[in-house]
Formats: structure tokens, C-alpha cells, sequence
């Protein structure tokens, strides 16, 4: 299947302050996005992408000149693919916050009190509420008045989530995967740690590093390694490492790398320190671990889900997910069908762990080609299809 | 039930150099050990009990005049219980390398040309066979050919487990709890992001911090929050703590304690950081990483346990714990049986996860005691007994 080929990002300028959930705001801001596909005469073939943790707006696609720039879910956004773009208008929106050209940490402070220098801490905590507004604004200003779906996985599945609490008027489906409607005691824990990591790491200096012309990388090196672990089943980690070494020979050293798992977690923890940011990290990780929609209910999921009751829901989660176990997903269908409302779910059999949300899975993407397919059909007349 | 109350710790000079794994040797050294109940007549009633990561040979009692010093595992060890001292004479040896009094790398590096410099990082890599090896001796000078069993949990268990490869002739049982015969890929992965939160702290100085009146606190820290997700299961720590916040109103901040489990994270890494050694950390991490006695034998558990064929085994595990899951006691049990060794394996259906080991639970109490019961019967002629 092809891809959508090369793309390149937009810029929205939005000069209206964004409430934010904290009661503070964020002054004037920039989103940036990515289209895929052409949006129809009547505006209702659009289909958002919510982005997770370290990801972008750059869903699909590659840029012009950089053959490996793929976008992160390219497996699953394109002409002929599960989210067929020869079919659908997809967006895809850098979350104000984040560190990937949205207005975040490292951009000037508003405060002429500042003198230009960047956020850095006191970039205001945003909340899974506070994207899914900065989305809302943008999708409206693109026209579209309702969108055909809203997608994500992970906490982007989150975000997804609270479209159909927030905006249930503005779209007709929400296709959440490998996600949960909040995170457990487990799951603050490690943001938790990741988060001590970054901020006692003396290059942090309090989160205005900028300045300093250093980054916290130990901290992040750590906190991504952190992560990784958590992305990956138990399993998957065994099959593909398990216990292989670098080399025959023992070292018996401390510090040096002996297993293959160790290279491979060094090498994530490297990478990831060399591109993102830290007070982002800090931002998502917090947004995470407030994303709690039952909790204005009392804890009464199911009250929550009451004003999304004529929306349609795709669920899917995977086996091996300990991030997010299907345990999680199923408490979302439950809350759903409390409500009497239409959904599908699928648990896929897989082998990988949370990852496998952005692994190329023949069921997993088989049940999201039929799901788009069905949405499809509810937009273009069959006469008119190719 | 009675406490062996106030105990004193001994401790035991080695003039003789004890050669390692790695083909190194530890200089002279000594060892810390204490010893609770009467060494029988014919010196057939001894039991040593190996320790884990952060414990010592401080098992049961109390110090004098230090109410809360209790021995780390005085639930199963004393006068009455599942390990009864008034039937046995238990052993607990701190491990060279530790931190609680054994030669470790706090201690003074035995090159004059060290000036008398603490070991640091150049303490000599010490293995899970190299600790029985020292405990062997102890055990040796304390007149006791064979002990009547050698008990550990966790890390400890795999030393109970290595005492009946190594020195088959002389324990009669091996009981070992919450282990596995060796380390996952995931097991590694969560030991080396806790190392090189330690390493990569400024403050380790390379290991030689103790020169700079530093400890590696961010780093211990770090590690010691990560351990601790892994010890409890998920379940436990949704029961304990689940998204309980600190107050009922929402902070919006990154670094502010937010939720319960934030609180009790941070509390163990700062609590940790003040009384551990970061060497230390380091050393037992990678002894544990090392620890896979099929790995001479092509990777044939079986094969391994020949040797053990005429010793008498309990295994016990315990369904939530995720660190060392029940599967992989079952492997030691498959092993045995493949050598038609007499063992016995419990699964405790417990909350608590790996921590579960350290807890009182009635029946895992109850297989432990009725285990060092039988161990009692064939020691004591029946008529003898109390």
C-alpha cells in the first residue's frame, strides 16, 4: 500500500487566550498540523488523530528529503490502508505543551515581564480537556462543523475519550485503542519516578535549563528507559532479548553492558534525551495522571459516558498490555453499554505489549479497516464509491 | 508468639582470601553474622537463612535499646514460629559487598597503594555463588558439616538454591521462596535503569563518592522508588493506595505530591538513599543479573540440578508477584522433578506481590512451619521432642 507521500506541516495561529481546566490560560499560541486526504463538499469525512506521549502531529507521510521521517502511525494512515486517506480527511494536531512546533516549554514566555525567555517550568499544566479544546478550536476554524471520528491510542485514546464527553455534538465516532479511563496507582507510579528523574537531575535547574544551554538528559535517559519497559509485555522483551549477551565472555562489571536488553534500553534512553523535552515530559506525564473523567461523578464512570449516549465507539486493547490491560478498556465498554450505547470492541491476541497499538497487526488493523469501512459508508453514497 | 528478643551480632575475620567468579579474589574480610536458638549436640539442628537486596544477617530480634530494630524477617524466625529457634540454630551472615558490616566497598581498599581508601568502585564484582562460597566457610567454623537446611527468598532463594549445586554434601533441605532460576529481560531492564540512575548522578563521583563526602541521594533514590513498584503488584497497590490524593483540590503542578502514591514512593527512595550504599546497589543488582546456574549446562535447568538429586526441596511462590512469578518457581520444580527429587511447591494465592515473602500470611506460614516441622523429626528422636 502506498503512503500518503511527502507532507508538510501547517501553522494555526490562535491570537484568543485557551482557558485552561486550572483556571489559568494560555496566552496567544500555535498549533501545528498535518492533513491527509481531501476533505469532501459537505466536511464529513474528517477524522482527528490524538497524539500519545512522545508523538506528533506528523501521523503519515514522510518529508520531502528525509526518507526515514515516516510519520508514527504511517502503518495505518493512508491511500488504501485500515484509515484510507483515498477515503478520509485526516488531521493531525501537535498538542499545545508538547515539544514539536505547538507553543510549549521551550517558546517564549508571554509575560513581557520575562524578556522573551522560554516557558520552561512555568509553562501552564494542561490537561487531556485542555487539547482536546486547543483541538476543537482549530478543527472549527478548518470548518468542520462535525468530524466522522476521533481517534488515538494510548493517551491519545484519552483524548478521544473526552471528545465524546466534551464535544459529543462534534463528532459521530470515537475509535479508542489500547487506553483507560484513568491510570491506576501502578501507572502514576512509574510517570512518578520518571518525573524524579528529570527534575533531580542538576541540569534541570527547576525546569529553565534553556538558559543554561544544557538539558537534563540523565534524567531523561532514565525516565524514557522507565517507559520503555512499561511499552513492551513481559514476553515480547523475553523473545526478542531475553537473555543474550553482548558477548560470550562475562565481564563482571557493574557499569558495563552485558545483556542485549541493556544496550537496546540505553541506546532508547539516548535517543529520546537528544530530542525531547523535558518540562513536555513532565506536562504529558502530569496530563496522564489527571485524565480522570469519572471523578466530576463522583467515580460514577458510567454517569460520565451519560452525554455521549448517541455517539458510536470502537474499543481495542491487547492481551499483553500492562500499561493498559484490557481490564482497563473493559471498564470503558461497561460504562458504554450501561448507557445503551453502540460499541464495538476487539481484544487482539498480540504478543507486544502496549507497543502493539502501533504495531502492523493483520486482526488489529483488519477490525480498524472494518470500523472505517462501516464509517464510510454512513458518508458517501454507495453509487458514488469507487 | 515470642520474640528471640535482643540479640548482638558477631563478627568473623577471614585471613584467607576468598577467590571470586570473575577470577578475582576478595583480600582478608569479614563477615557480620548473628545467630539465634542452640546449636544442637551434634550440630545437626542449624539453618541458614540468606538475605535479599536490602537486608542483612539481622533476621530476627531486636538490638538493645532500639525498640524498632526489629530483624527483617522476626515474623518467621523465633521462639514458636514457622522457623521455631527452640527447635533450630539460625544463621544469618551479612554478604560481603553489602552495607550492613560485611567487607564491602565502604570499606578500606587492602592495596597499600590505595592509601587506605574505601574499595568504592573498584570492589571486586561478587556473585550469588561467591557469597555461599563465603557463607560456606563461616558455616564451616562454626563446626557444622551439614546444615539441616538453607532458606532464602528472593535473591536469597537463588543462594538457597546455589548451596545445593555447590555444596550438595552439606545441607540436607533447600527452601527457597519467591525466586527464579534466573533473571527475564524485564527483571535486567527495571535493575539497569535503577543503575544508571546511580551511575549517572553527579554525585557518584565513579563510585568513588565516599572521598567527597557525597552519596549518589538522587540517584539512590530513583532506584530504590523503581524496586519498589516491582515488589508490590498492581492489585496492592491499587487496594493501598489507587488515585487518593493528598488533598481533595487539584494542584495543577508537575512536581507537587498530587497522589498517595507519590507520597509513599518518594518517602521509600528518601529513606532508602539515607542508609544504603550505592556500590552496594550496584554489586547485588548484578549478582542478581549473573545468577543463572543452567547457563553451564547449555542452558538445561535439569542438567544443573543433578548434582542436588539426594536433597529435599521446598518452593514456594505466590500468585501476584510479577517479579518472580510463579511460572518461573515452576521452572525449579520441573527441573527437580525431571531429577525425581523430593520436593515439595507451594503457590500462595496472595495480594501482595513479591513483598508477599516478607508478609504474614497464614498459609504460607502454615507450608513453612509444617516444612521445618518434618526437617525437626528427622533431626529430634521423637521421644526427645518437647
Amino acid at each position: 500500500m502506498a503512503s500518503v507521500g511527502a507532507v508538510t506541516p501547517q501553522q494555526m495561529h490562535f491570537a484568543e487566550p485557551l482557558p485552561l481546566q486550572s483556571g489559568a490560560q494560555l496566552a496567544d499560541y500555535t498549533l501545528v498540523y498535518e492533513t491527509y486526504g481531501t476533505l469532501n463538499a459537505d466536511k464529513s469525512n474528517a477524522v482527528l488523530v490524538c497524539h500519545a506521549l512522545n508523538a506528533s502531529h506528523h501521523i503519515a507521510g514522510h518529508y520531502a528529503g528525509q526518507p526515514k521521517s515516516d510519520g508514527w502511525w504511517d502503518n495505518l494512515v493512508g491511500p488504501g490502508k485500515p484509515l484510507d486517506t483515498n477515503r478520509f480527511f485526516v488531521i493531525g494536531i501537535n498538542n499545545p505543551g508538547s515539544c514539536f512546533g505547538s507553543t510549549g516549554p521551550m517558546h517564549p514566555h508571554p509575560d513581557p515581564a520575562k524578556g522573551g525567555r522560554p516557558y520552561g517550568a512555568d509553562f501552564p499544566v494542561v490537561t487531556v480537556e485542555d487539547w482536546v479544546d486547543a483541538q476543537a478550536r482549530l478543527v472549527e476554524r478548518l470548518g468542520i462543523t462535525q468530524l466522522a471520528a476521533v481517534l488515538g491510542g494510548s493517551l491519545g485514546g484519552m483524548q478521544a475519550l473526552a471528545w465524546t464527553l466534551r464535544y459529543p455534538e462534534r463528532l459521530r465516532h470515537c475509535v479508542a485503542v489500547a487506553t483507560a479511563p484513568n491510570l491506576s496507582a501502578q501507572n502514576i507510579a512509574f510517570n512518578e519516578v520518571a518525573r524524579r528523574a528529570i527534575v533531580t537531575d542538576p541540569d534541570f535547574h527547576g525546569g529553565h535549563f534553556y538558559a543554561h544551554g544544557v538539558v537534563p538528559a540523565r534524567g531523561l535517559r532514565v525516565a524514557r528507559m522507565i517507559g520503555h519497559i512499561t511499552y513492551l509485555s513481559d514476553d515480547s522483551m523475553e523473545a526478542k532479548f531475553g537473555r543474550e549477551r553482548r558477548s560470550d565472555a562475562v565481564g563482571y562489571s557493574t557499569q558495563e553492558i552485558e545483556f542485549q536488553i541493556e544496550s537496546y534500553l540505553r541506546h532508547q534512553g539516548e535517543k529520546f534525551s537528544e530530542y525531547f523535552d523535558a518540562n513536555t515530559y513532565l506536562l504529558i506525564t502530569r496530563a496522564l495522571d489527571y485524565f480522570d473523567p469519572a471523578r466530576a461523578h463522583g467515580g460514577d464512570l458510567s454517569a460520565a459516558f451519560k452525554v455521549a449516549r448517541d455517539k458510536k465507539f470502537l474499543l481495542v486493547s491487547f492481551t499483553t498490555d500492562w500499561r493498559f490491560s484490557p481490564a482497563r478498556s473493559r471498564e470503558i465498554v461497561k460504562a458504554l453499554v450501561d448507557n445503551q450505547v453502540e460499541v464495538s470492541y476487539a481484544e487482539i491476541d498480540a504478543p507486544h505489549g502496549h507497543d502493539a497499538f502501533l504495531l502492523e497487526d493483520p486482526r488489529y488493523h483488519g477490525v480498524m479497516r472494518a470500523y472505517f469501512e462501516r464509517i464510510d459508508q454512513n458518508i458517501t453514497p454507495q453509487g458514488a464509491r469507487a
